[in-house]
């Protein structure tokens, strides 16, 4: 199958599937077109993912597109965006039937699910590895920035975390527990949190997504942002079947584990209590950003006192 | 050295010496941001090249950094419109130094001369590929289209065609010749045509940019506009040293091979004559769209009358 046959056959059905009113020329041409409502900003991110690297060989196709386009729309909901629609580059070692119609199948659920349209893309043969680009829109100079954090920020994230870090050493095996099969449902099938993202515009100080881990991630809020923050251990939002499924190590995969695509955000204090009930339940307050450098951890064990978060490149930075 | 050192030492000062006042955050966010000037709409295209299949192994990292940000660029012109900024997601094996600084100062050598500023990007561990997405900007509804072709117009091409594809060759050898030279100059630093394609819009009734060969992307036009054309291939503009070092294999190189990324365009006969002169000096009429399907090569061999151009997977299609 050559690559106009692939694209024509894959990712045109897909194109009209998700198709959106702001992508004025969708795939097809040199290049798509995007028009922008008046009054917003476009916000975009580029995000690859290799095979071996960043899922493991031999993949499930459709889970593949999901969790791919996730951890890319995820970067939309820390900057508070709405989903407006992506570019995707495969390289792919050859073109399979069975596999472009399950990753393409996979990739569809997410773009709907995720509300952004397919505008347009590149198919090359080489190593497996996808890069999407993804595009929202933000009323102008209103995105959620790492920078604005400030002493006092009440430190917050969503929903529960370590749990896709805990799935890791579960990918090669069959899961024998309903706590395992959750676990790895949380790391094949993120959900980026762009309702909850745009909820926080105007309100969180600073956010950014859990990709890395928070102690990594929180500390790029407490870099850009020249504070720092103490967090307490105790309180770090853990599932049901983490803590079974995990025991002691549950705090340390919630600290150091990436793959959540949970938000961290940061609130003022005089926010909070104003912030719309079904918004603080989804929130957990972990800390407090304080005006001296570095990131403190209460309630914690000696083992996790130290350390930090996943770094492409493999060194600890 | 880490992916956070990584972007620090060579791709943040790259986005500084490329500002732009469009992009109202550049990298080191979730996303980056661009504003649109009233009344413009976004022009996108996202490209990948991948080490063995759009370059040579070993390849050097400045060539490589400037020709895929110009074959990225190249989709810019082909629908005439203002560069503003571009993404890259470069996948490496390893972060070595050397290679990082050569490949950094390439790209922001071409990125100066396109006027793209870097707004954003992502680096990951894998096998070489680079993958760039380039942004522009035209007014609203002025894009030029592969699809808008008519019979009776001109078929027109900028430059020369075949000096990439001749130099495909050579890459293995050193140069003996000042015309090897030549040709090899042609393939490792396209010039994306950008000026050329913003001075079309509002003329050309379609456009295209040769990446593929002249064939096949002409053929993309008379597909999407639903018409055939007459090619005189006679009429290809060729160079003086193609045609020495070729012989009588140019024409078939300048037919049929890619990455010249030179521009195709059709232009109504009634606006040829009133095309500025020096529009009209860097363009060579080569043929004329017709009412009749197929593409039809006048004054060929034998041998140049059947066949297509390059496909990314390999079959001729």
């Amino acid at each position: 199958m050559g690559e106009f046959e692939l694209i024509r056959r894959y990712f045109l059905p897909l194109a009209g599937d998700t198709r959106s009113a702001a992508v004025s020329l969708g795939p097809g041409d040199d290049c798509a077109i995007e028009r922008l409502p008046t009054g917003t900003e476009l916000v975009f991110s580029i995000d690859t993912m290799v095979e071996g690297v960043h899922f493991p060989v031999q993949y499930d196709p459709a889970r593949l597109a999901w969790r791919s386009l996730a951890a890319a729309a995820s970067d939309l909901a820390a900057m508070g965006a709405d989903p407006v629609c992506f570019t995707l580059a495969l390289t792919l070692p050859e073109a399979g039937d069975d596999w472009l119609q399950a990753f393409a199948g996979g990739l569809g659920e997410a773009a709907k699910a995720f509300g952004l349209a397919l505008a347009g893309g590149d198919t090359t043969r080489g190593p497996l590895s996808v890069t999407f680009q993804v595009h929202g829109t933000v009323p102008q100079g209103q995105a959620l920035l790492r920078s604005g954090a400030t002493p006092g920020d009440l430190v917050c994230v969503s929903g529960t975390l370590g749990d896709a870090g805990a799935a890791l050493a579960l990918l090669e095996r069959d899961p024998s527990t309903a706590d395992a099969r959750y676990l790895l449902q949380r790391y094949h099938r993120p959900e980026p949190r762009l309702a909850l993202g745009q909820q926080l515009r105007g309100r969180a100080s600073a956010a950014i997504d859990l990709s890395d881990g928070l102690l990594a991630d929180l500390g790029h809020i407490l870099a850009a942002s020249g504070v720092g923050a103490d967090v307490d251990v105790s309180r770090l939002p853990l599932s049901d079947a983490l803590r079974r499924h995990a025991g002691s190590r549950a705090g340390a995969l919630a600290l150091r584990s990436g793959d959540d695509y949970e938000l961290c955000a940061t609130i003022p204090q005089a926010v909070w209590p104003a912030l719309p009930e079904t918004l603080r339940e989804r929130l957990t307050v972990i800390g407090e950003i304080s005006a001296q450098a570095g990131l403190r951890l209460q309630n914690a064990g000696a083992e996790l006192a130290a350390g930090a978060g996943y770094d492409h490149f493999g060194d600890p930075s």
